[in-house]
């Protein structure tokens, strides 16, 4: 039974290692030209693998990522189910990025970072932590462990997700019906969604005009559910205040595309959640127990619904 | 007797209802020609006022900002009191600017602007905030705020003061003895001292070639302790990696001071805390009437030691 390992070359060891310590049964493999196909069981991988289709015994597709939505449409073998990266080290690291754009946002960091530019010394009014809601899109563990993070802060805290949630401290929304409501009260609006069919082109001109006036934005989805020309008009309208953007369409944003340039936004190439090696490696071993015991892997993703 | 209201004429009506409502028997003045100044017991300022001396009776000067170094070698009648601010509203705040530059720096966001600058998508290596120890120099009742929020992070935390301190979850150090160690082994100092003769420029060469190399800092304590010039070497030699600096000597800082544009420091206008009108008239009032009653009042100025 074949471990075939198709991700970052330099955390290779880490894998093997930690396989032959734990999982002596498996063999490990980095190369998929030195392995017949059908012995491969689990599969490591980001990016969609060529003429995946030869894999037909494949068990388990281990995505890298928090994300599996590359795979939504990839012809795997009925059997092969995917599973995406949940891990602690991933829930930290979007709790950081998250807490620090929120605070960005409701400190004005993107307005003293031009008048810096300029060499100018003003102070803007500031509002209370209590006085701001911030709302969050996408109620799963990501959603969650940002919402644990924000509370110490004071910020008014609200949800909104697919089906319904109940959390303490938090006004949860949810569903379409509830979207315009939610969105309407959102000061600070965060988008942790998974792409979906559903997600595709969601936040778009209709979803900006949602939010109040001098709201602001902080995306962490997908870039494909962004209109990044909706965004720019509503940012250069004053509609919207300043957005923090990490998820592009395409990625990398070429070098001369206007998201880059744009006053109002600060943009980072989708660096919010890196997956640490030693940690992933662990996660994926503890999914193979589970999956050889009869259990679900954690983090399986349900196909008809794509997360 | 006469409450002479020496500051920001915006708020003059909150302390006047506040007063009018709370404490009857004083008579509250705003315009500091229109009364005997030998009939004023309670001044609230953040500057000094204009020929001091003539207010013989009064007893207590409440700054309006958490510092009132201004009011050192200020010749105020021996028996006034020198009354700092100390409100929740400002501990809040200061929470709020130093875990946004904490995480902008643990983040890496300076260079992350840099890059976004040029249209530059490039992901730098992170680091575990477990990797990362804070090291937090003051440990009054903003340090030890500042230090209470960094702690879901995962941060190791230690601090610094004069005089020593245990506080649980952080490793302290005190003394100038003790100095240099602490140094050492801080990857992100945050000055939160006040100024005193020992601090003012006590952020100078050596505190920078202290810290371990790659560090980064946050200046929140007052300009005159820092060296600016030191500041800039230590970043132009690599040293240093960045710094978020809020006050500086002098403010406001003359618009073509190469600060403004160095391309590792992000720098704000002295707005990390900005005293709350409501909130502060009210600690006022609390503390007139802890005078009153024979209390000291929360924030009195030891002017031995100058804080």
């Amino acid at each position: 039974m074949v471990f075939l390992y198709n991700a970052a070359a330099a955390s290779a060891d880490i894998y093997a290692s930690l396989l032959a310590s734990e999982l002596p049964h498996l063999r490990f493999v980095s190369n998929p030209q030195s392995v017949d196909p059908a012995e491969v069981r689990y599969l490591v991988t980001w990016s969609v693998p060529a003429d995946v289709t030869r894999y037909t015994k494949l068990e388990l597709l281990f995505s890298t990522g928090a994300g599996a939505d590359q795979f939504a449409d990839v012809p795997l073998p009925p059997a092969a189910r995917i599973v995406r990266m949940v891990d602690d080290g991933i829930a930290r690291m979007i709790q950081e990025y998250v807490t620090l754009a929120v605070l960005a946002l409701h400190r004005d960091l993107p307005q003293y970072l031009r008048q810096q530019a300029r060499g100018e010394w003003r102070e803007l009014p500031p509002r209370l932590a209590q006085e701001r809601q911030i709302g969050v899109l996408g109620l799963g563990q990501l959603g969650q462990a940002v919402l644990e993070s924000l509370k110490p802060f004071g910020f008014r805290l609200a949800g909104w997700s697919r089906s319904a949630h109940a959390i303490e401290g938090v006004k949860t929304y949810h569903g379409q019906d509830q979207l315009h409501e939610f969105l309407a009260d959102a000061d600070i609006a965060v988008c942790l969604l998974p792409l979906t069919p559903e997600t595709t082109g969601f936040l778009d001109a209709a979803f900006f005009a949602s939010l109040p006036s001098g709201a602001s934005f902080v995306q962490l989805g997908r870039g494909r559910q962004l209109d990044q020309q909706a965004l720019i008009t509503a940012l250069d309208s004053g509609h919207l205040s300043a957005a923090v953007i990490d998820v592009t369409d395409p990625e990398p944003l070429p070098a001369d595309h206007p998201l880059w340039f744009h006053p109002r936004v600060i943009l980072t190439p989708h660096i919010a959640s890196v997956t640490q090696p030693r940690a992933a490696a662990k996660r994926i071993v503890d999914n193979i127990r589970r999956h050889e015991s009869g259990l679900d892997p954690v983090g399986v993703i349900d196909r008809t619904r794509g997360y």
